[in-house]
């Protein structure tokens, strides 16, 4: 594993390392912020960020000025790609498929399955390089933008053990029923719909999955809102089957990171309170 | 003039709009942050953002996190591009020259001295526009990093009475004595220095022009500092002159928009302080 960036930053450090993941059997990228406290030695919790669609390592750790208040909490948090990456990984030339956009499951079809695991790679793979590495405790929450707060969602879902608190911008939270979600799924699951319920929010928790303590944020100019968000989904749902949703519409913002950094902040203080 | 971007950002407005700027002879984009109260109606005053080598109108917007504190401070923050642009606007394969290279100077020599005006646009053009078609009042201040913090630097001392303040992150002081500047201005301005002086800070503070007041933040583990920077010099000019500076050297930061994005609060602070 390999310092490939490193920069102060709110006086903790922000870099980037490089790693050959046996999960996705390639080469990673992931952002790492270490806050003055852990950088000192002691142990902090960690978020771990999910971004969307197109993004790699990058857009949250330069666009969302989250490390002010990472620094402030004693959060670290670590930022990974998107799907995996290289000449030797499929890809599409469409921006919702293939490099860029691995949806937080594991493929199981061709030619996806080899390298797509980035639930594995998420779930599994980086906690273990993490804790080992840096100096993080074993508390560990989610959050995420759009794609990434499919993941999320998802991952906290099927996982409420290993994570204290889950959070989302403007997520995906119903995949099976938006074009997004159907592309992707169909191309990397298949056609049989029964194996998408495993990776999509709403249907989880209609399965009875529990999760941790979610807050989601989503703005009321975003241009994906109708089409691929539908968040009243989630919503019913979650009324449905009784469980708590903290979910705030906020009128003007768009689905760009213009949003989370405006909000990040209630994020991450939301966390770090589940975090302690 | 047209507005081309516009986002919900931290209660106010984060927008780029595109005009025709005579000065340039081309088309000039340029971002502004327009806090609540502007969006309101209350005319705020001006801070004027001048970015480094290579960037355009877009690096300060998404990276810096400074509408936070804009919008706290109730400031509106302009942040123009480096240099002319377009097919028509000479340039050169250099990242130091040319477009993304403008050095906020008025060219004149060829094939520069016909749009390379960027010292016009900024002092004159551009707050004429800005007054005009925005809640803006007329107190102006300015900042910027490295080739932009010269270029806030020289504005500021040959306008004192523009300019309520001035600031700057790893800013170029002395462009005459570092190999940055020597190239520029011998391309945009000719052999003869004794007409690089109007565009060097400390050359201008030894002829006696004296700054409105000034911060400058300057990291230790700047890539640059050695080479091009040298804070030595104006501080040493400042002395000699007996002009106060307030000049801070912060240990472990590099030259990359994390420096900004930790300190931008500080300097919109001092700003707000000196605009009211």
């Amino acid at each position: 594993m390999k310092r490939i960036e490193h920069h102060a930053c709110f006086g903790g450090s922000q870099e980037v390392w490089e790693h050959a993941s046996s999960t996705l059997g390639c080469s990673m990228k992931f952002g790492i912020y270490l806050p003055k406290i852990a950088i000192q030695g002691e142990r902090c919790p960690v978020l771990y960020w999910l971004s969307g669609l197109t993004c790699n390592e990058q857009n949250f750790i330069t666009k969302a000025g989250a490390q002010r208040y990472a620094d402030d909490y004693g959060l670290i948090i670590v930022t990974p790609d998107t799907s995996p990456r290289g000449d030797d990984v499929p890809n599409d030339p469409a921006y919702d498929l293939g490099q860029g956009a691995g949806f937080y499951l594991n493929a199981t079809q061709s030619p996806w399955s080899k390298h797509y695991r980035m639930y594995d790679y998420v779930v599994d793979e980086l906690p273990v390089l993490i804790e080992k590495h840096f100096a993080a405790n074993e508390k560990r929450s989610l959050s995420g933008h759009s794609m990434g707060g499919h993941g999320a969602l998802t991952l906290a879902l099927r996982n409420p053990k290993r994570y204290c608190s889950a959070s989302a911008f403007s997520p995906i939270v119903a995949p099976s029923q938006v074009p997004w979600g159907i592309k992707a799924f169909t191309a990397y699951l298949g056609e049989d719909r029964a194996s998408w319920k495993q990776y999509d929010a709403v249907a989880l928790i209609h399965a009875g999955h529990q999760p941790p303590p979610l807050l989601i944020d989503q703005g009321e100019a975003d241009e994906f809102l109708e089409s691929q968000l539908k968040p009243e989904l989630l919503q019913e749902a979650c009324r449905v089957a009784g469980y708590p949703l903290e979910f705030n519409r906020r009128a003007c913002y768009d689905h760009s990171y213009y949003f989370i950094a405006s909000l990040i902040g209630e994020h991450l203080k939301f966390h770090a309170a589940l975090l302690k």
